[in-house]
């Protein structure tokens, strides 16, 4: 028996027909029909997919049903650190560290101890004009979580 | 000689007349006039404080001239990597762990080749109600830069 | 001003009182109120204690005002990694290391997609009985969070 | 020769069939005859097994003998580090990393100078309901052994 | 489908083909027509080139579509850590633990608080003649970036 | 005997009289009489100064003799680990880690096997007006040496 | 109130004191009244003592009444990382690098699945003389545990 | 030319030509006419073995030529750190970490200064009897060296 | 086409041929016509030969000129760090390690400010007979340089 | 009772009182009756030395007897690893990393399988004349040690 074809190979066979088939994120998103962060983060290996999900992405890219099969499977979450080093990414790490504390104190604050939830949670990406130069704008939206015993 | 108190110090002593005169990071923040999470940022260590902006926080905390001095130095940014176990700040970890090569993707698709500013950048900290329970609503708003020769 | 003592000194505070005044975490748990994993949890740094809970606590201690003003604020969570070499600390971090792959098996097979929470979560310690030398029984139990966008 | 094949290869061959003939983990360990957490994590290559329960599982799964062969290995125990990463792994990570140091003391208060081990030593897993969201319920049970010279 | 080529795997031709045809990293440089240490870079996979550069680049070297292909993906940029203990790089990388601090300094001084962008930035690299013998001469030239929320 | 104040204490008293004194880095070139980024490293604990150097810094700067002293010592040169995460000096390091093997290859081209050296080597740091905003540009400087037997 | 004398303060007492007394470890072993290597490693402040042995031992050491508070207390057991750098320790290290998998292989052989105790365990250091040049010979003899559910 | 099989390689059909011929260590050491640590540790990689101790265990286990020309390689000694996690070897470890100052302290008192040798050296591997269960004994036995210039 | 051999595995032919052509170092140095740690080095993957030396070296060994083409390629210098774990490599660590510090204080002493140049180089290794046992001398000779702005 | 000065503190002493007597180690050296290399490194703390040479070196310099006391402590052996960072110590790295493979190569053809000795082992510095600026040459001289079980 072969395997199911592993997650990294997938995300690789996606990257490569996305680019061939020149079909943008958002494309797939609405072919898939769930949010654009959403719908990257799982094409790229971070979340399970569905069977309907998985054959409309495969089906906009030209891709067989092995990876199809491959997209349904639990994936174990996370990222290469080496990734981290990418500039594009670190921006984003470099903002935690700096802000990451600030961001504890002012959550504390608003809604006492506990945290904001990674799990239900969404995250946002979008484009906003301005005259200096257009700017990035991300936001991470997540449960408010107390400490329950 | 003395040296001028060093950040660290003048943070734990910001954290501790915070408390004892039951002063919120938000009446910190109109008294120095900066938004809030730049405030509470600068105040932990992140940010120079003008001297305006300094005498502000210290009178509103009944904090001495010496920690005044001390907000106004050039900090070395960043983080000490024991606080990002902690899980109020974890979760923003990890949610770049899942997204970070989501939010990678969708940047060049819709810019291009580049990045998002760290430096011409703010963060904006806010709480949205929810029937299910009020979320926590972080923006990340930075400029995008390409990679420019 | 002197600054709020630090959870650290706090801890060192509290077990050298409850050595020297003979008290047991389970004492202390019930002066405190709270489940005996919460409390030792709490007095060890890991959560803060309401003003009620840490005067409770430093009563039966005998200590100082100025500990139960450090018992109430809000902690960065997390342990010393050298903590970790510790041998009756180690072997639950072994068996995560063997059986933690197991259980995230089965608990997407019994629930889906998502975790147990870590914060909506308790865990009790407790003595079995055993013919071939009494047991250590430990139970984590949290709540199941789906991954909900 | 053909080297006997490697655990993980036995593994991966295992998630894929399980997947493909849509077995569950409890089907799994009735045919094997052991408990589930065992069962699950003697098949993701934790613990030898023996012969008659190999075949057991891989008649149910349709795999080779080859695949037999090697669960019936002494392997090589632990966890990649970069799956502690995943967050259904990490909450556990992240409660050892609250509650360890409480669980020490309350140890050696119950038992003395002494480790829960690991190794006589079971795993449970469940569901417990709960009107706010059912929750999830891991019981380590380790017998006590004394530091004994 | 086969998936796009690596940039690694590109890398590896073009060092090769560069190497058998005897071609300077100056000549690709003219022949893509960028400057050469941005040429250099890119074709060792840190920036994604145009389909003409990639294309320009491949003829001179006499290599294949499938690594034009490649040579215009996006890249994950950074630099393979075992890479930096080379003695060429190193001494880089050395110069930066010893002057960084006071780079620092003179940056905020001449600007105010900060940074030299990475991004809108560029290298050269040349040699002065001198007669106690040559001397590399790398320039670091970067937009000033200042903090502004 | 007090032993010689350490580089570390000396740096801290040389950067609280700067600030103090209003004195800037350039003013403090001049007056020990050599290149500024030299005289800043060395007053920030990177290279011994002559007695004569020291002098002239501390009669500017306020300091005592005891600082003078350590000032001249030999010290053990690098930068701590944590320094690095700050984002001004951070960008150096990204963009050796995206330029670096560009510049080894670029410097064997025209060279052959060898290095830059990092001893018989100077830094400069200087501005350069542009009409998008000024740059900061940093030139290294450094003798080729090539291995020789 | 003053906090219990930490063990590596208690250590470095003992240390100090057993030079000064010109005291033997097996002269402290036997006032005691354990094995030495017990001794030792407890001194070291591996081991909690009984309210005796500290007493025995720091009246033989000449040490006062919290030194022997502090030997009481509950240790967590581990050794600083950059200990293991000195080549006497270093010895073991290797040995165990070089000879780890043979042992795990023969205790599997012998024993069947599982492990050599570290708690119910004990260690023996002694001297053979031998024509070459006498031999260091440290025997470790734990009891087996087999894994079992 | 095929480079010589590398050890790595050797060791996996050694270990599975071992479990399909039903050949115990002992069996090997026998033949091999050594030791059975050493035995054991030579087959696992870590010695070369002569070219009479390959062929004959080679032979007992049905093993072509290529992996005895394997066996006489001169190896890189060493263990891949994550082998140190298996809780079978890590015990060893931690003893190492609670005991091994204790052992660097004995050693010095009645040798004075100076070392066990890791390489004049061997390691017994034995079991002993017990009524509360059998014990596993591992002995070093390494020649003493004492600095000398 | 296919790229150039790397180093690696070139550096395994060689060790192979070597062994069974039963060529020893110092015989392919002579053939090579350089010293006989450059050459064992150079072989080895840390230095870029010339055509004729590439081979004579190939010649010598039987190695095709694939092996040849490979070895006149500029390498990316330095060790796996787990090859630093091998005892006979280790012990020249270890000496680093403890005599490292002092080889500075001497250096300084002697030379003034500045390094013992690892380009400007050479290494020896030679035996030297000793009635307690012959001894290995290896010799390490760098041109010095000074810092030197 | 005082605890016995550390050894860190007394390098640090040694040091300082060194550079105000203007005493070289080479004096030291002389005075103490061993050898240079030797005498340095036990005064920085990697040796234990004798009474009467502690003495000496204190008288020397100046020095109290607790620093005496101090320098004839059995020290833990080894370097803080960001002393390696410093240039003049980190070319010998430098040069362990290039060549280290190399000298383990030259050792076996040699002497067979073993090691050269860091015990029964010296080290000398010198400085050779050359016309092209003078050279550092350091020898490390061990005995050879077979691997013999």
């Amino acid at each position: 028996m072969e395997p199911i074809m592993d997650r990294q190979q997938a995300t690789e066979l996606v990257r490569s027909a996305r680019i061939r088939t020149d079909t943008s994120w958002t494309t797939l998103a609405e072919k898939v029909g769930e949010p654009v962060v959403w719908t990257t983060a799982a094409l790229l290996g971070q979340h399970p997919m569905s069977a309907a999900q998985a054959a409309a992405a495969c089906e906009l890219l030209g891709l067989d049903e092995d990876v199809a099969e491959s997209l349904q499977t639990q994936p174990t979450r996370g990222i290469d650190p080496a990734a981290l080093q990418d500039p594009t990414i670190y921006r984003f790490q470099e903002a935690l560290m700096v802000y990451g504390p600030a961001l504890k104190e002012l959550l504390h604050e608003e809604f006492g101890d506990g945290i904001m939830s990674a799990i239900n949670f969404n995250v946002s990406f979008g484009r906003r004009a301005h005259p200096d130069g257009d700017r990035v704008v991300v936001t991470f939206d997540g449960k408010f979580l107390d400490y329950r015993w």
